[in-house]
């Protein structure tokens, strides 16, 4: 009895907690984006004043409009939807808003990326669900750059058991895209689950990955990116991952130092940086990969000029060229014009046209298909 | 000259990747929040088509109206504001949303959370704010929980130099409040940024924090919270820290395993239940602490009844029993009822009755207080 009315009080006390933080939010009754049973998505969204309200996102082109109910509750069912996770957003009169009763949200380092998330899952865990199978460890650190002149986050992923094992791993460094931070690949990429995924399946060499954050200095929030800017953030970034990270990351893990068991791989802005940076530097990489790069659409063999002069070395010096990119993807010209410039001077590689646009639909499945080519199992 | 060449196509490929991933966000170019050099700040929302637009935000109660100039865009000054970080929000036409043109976004498991953050700077680094420091480790952890037949996750903080160090650590349980999630007491508490300037400064024993998820079961999105879920929640966290998450931080930490080097504080919810799980659990704990925490405003003594049955024993047993609130807060009177009520029982205690609001400029300046006081520097 005694035990009971505890637990009661307990109870009393928690509810009382939740009501004292709770705002008088009205629309936080409503259910969106709800997923029904048949994988079709049900969104609302309750704004009696509006005149105008769609929905855009990452499942289909273009946007949708929502219908108006009597009580100004608009809504609009879509799909259904393959499994997958789908930044959205809505249209207010204009006003662009992320869904007001979806807690998850996707943001970055520009307010452009900030959206809402959607998950549609599937009869079974995705590749890129949590399972029940041992977890890595995802670190945020902080480091000194002196490069940059200033302490910069990281975010690192060691596999399971890394802190009971002795011995050393290879590395992945890994990089996000334009209008991202360091915390993309394991929030929106979920880098962790698909790799923790790939070694409970047998399919993966143990490795730790590094993700660090893309710009060197502040992007630009005015959204006037001019060439000055970004040749900075290119030269200090390239720096930084060099003169500052890489050791950062030797001191302080127990990862191989040599280039056969250091690998580079971004998504767009981070895929032109990796082969920019990994092509440049084959002293230092022996795998090199971009998905979806931003690579130059012309000018292809300028801006890759030592490797036009010296495809041998190349050829000789990587174990793994590998070039991705949806067909959908605005991208897709310049990445197959990059693919054409590669073959044309005899450089190996692989170039995987595959489905998809420029989201994260396409890049969560790029690094499950490619982690596993990276470092052969010993 | 082939060197600035270089750099010029490698500004071409970031500026394209940059394009690429632009979406047409003709709000990007607003600044909002701006900052001024006096301290007062100015939010701006272009919003052509509303009618009526507001802010609300920790730094004042209740909310103040933008005004709309011929374009569309509406702004309002306000403050000066004391340096701090602060939520806020805009009202558009009855609808609640974050800042289109802040990237900064505090997030939570409810999506009464959801809101953009401004950050006042001072003068001079605050005691929240990165300084060139050593800097700790933040972890994210996923742990299996036998209590709740699931997959957890948690962040842990280890002291800088951990990985390098062989000694063992004490250990703080840091609760985070009702609708929140176990990132933060690290992205909104700056707990981690806190630490490490107390240690630089020579006032902390190196420890290790743990901030788990305060809900045994997902939050109940509908906002209908009732008693039965909350009994679920309580003690289903409970009997998670204690049989799970405590074993798998000593199992994996280099943390005493003693009742002596161990504490638990949180805030507002998670206030609630340090002090119902530490008062509950005295061979457990010897450092218990509420930050506006939610406790009974009535039947105090019934709450905690093993509290009045045995004061001695919780004199004895326990080396620290803080309680504080600010005056502004919803939860102030029960606080101090909750103090009262220790008081008349001869219980021991700290209670800090400040200034503020059930907010994180309160909570983050507890744990700046706290922390030195948990355990003595050898």
């Amino acid at each position: 009895m005694r035990r009971l009315a505890m637990v009661v009080v307990v109870a009393f006390i928690i509810v009382l907690g939740i009501l004292a933080q709770r705002p008088p939010a009205v629309a936080e009754s409503v259910a969106s984006p709800q997923v029904l049973p048949d994988r079709r998505v049900t969104f609302r969204l309750l704004a009696p004043k509006a005149s105008e309200v769609a929905v855009s996102g990452e499942f289909m082109s273009g946007s949708k409009p929502l219908q108006k109910d009597e009580k100004g509750l608009w809504s609009v069912t879509v799909g259904p939807l393959p499994p997958d996770l789908y930044a959205y957003q809505y249209m207010v009169d204009g006003l662009k808003i992320i869904d007001p009763n979806n807690p998850v949200v996707k943001t970055g380092s520009r307010p452009s990326t900030t959206a809402s998330l959607l998950e549609v899952p599937g009869d079974r865990p995705a590749f890129y669900d949590a399972r029940p199978v041992a977890q890595g460890t995802v670190q945020v650190r902080w480091y000194a750059s002196k490069a940059l002149d200033s302490q910069r986050r990281v975010h690192i992923y060691t596999p399971p058991n890394y802190d009971k094992e002795t011995s050393r791993y290879p590395v992945l460094y890994l990089f996000h895209g334009a209008n991202a931070d360091d915390t993309a690949w394991t929030s929106l990429g979920r880098a962790n689950r698909i790799l923790d995924n790939l070694l409970a399946d047998g399919k993966l060499r143990p490795l730790v990955v590094v993700m660090p954050f893309g710009y060197a200095y502040a992007p630009n929030d005015s959204g006037g990116v001019g060439l000055p800017n970004s040749d900075r953030q290119a030269s200090g970034f390239s720096r930084d991952l060099i003169e500052d990270l890489i050791p950062f990351v030797q001191a302080n893990y127990r990862v191989y130092t040599d280039r056969e068991h250091r690998a580079i791989v971004g998504l767009s802005m981070g895929g032109g940086q990796a082969l920019r940076i990994g092509l440049g530097h084959l002293e230092l990489f022996s795998r090199v990969a971009g998905f979806s790069a931003a690579v130059p659409r012309s000018n292809v063999a300028e801006a890759f000029k030592e490797v036009a002069a010296n495809p041998k070395k190349v050829n000789d010096q990587l174990k793994l060229l590998w070039v991705g990119c949806g067909a959908a993807d605005s991208l897709f010209a310049a990445d197959q014009a990059f693919s054409e410039f590669l073959k044309t001077s005899g450089v190996k590689h692989t170039f995987r046209a595959t489905e998809g646009a420029h989201t994260w639909q396409v890049w969560r499945r790029y690094l499950y298909e490619l982690a596993p080519q990276l470092f052969a199992q010993s």
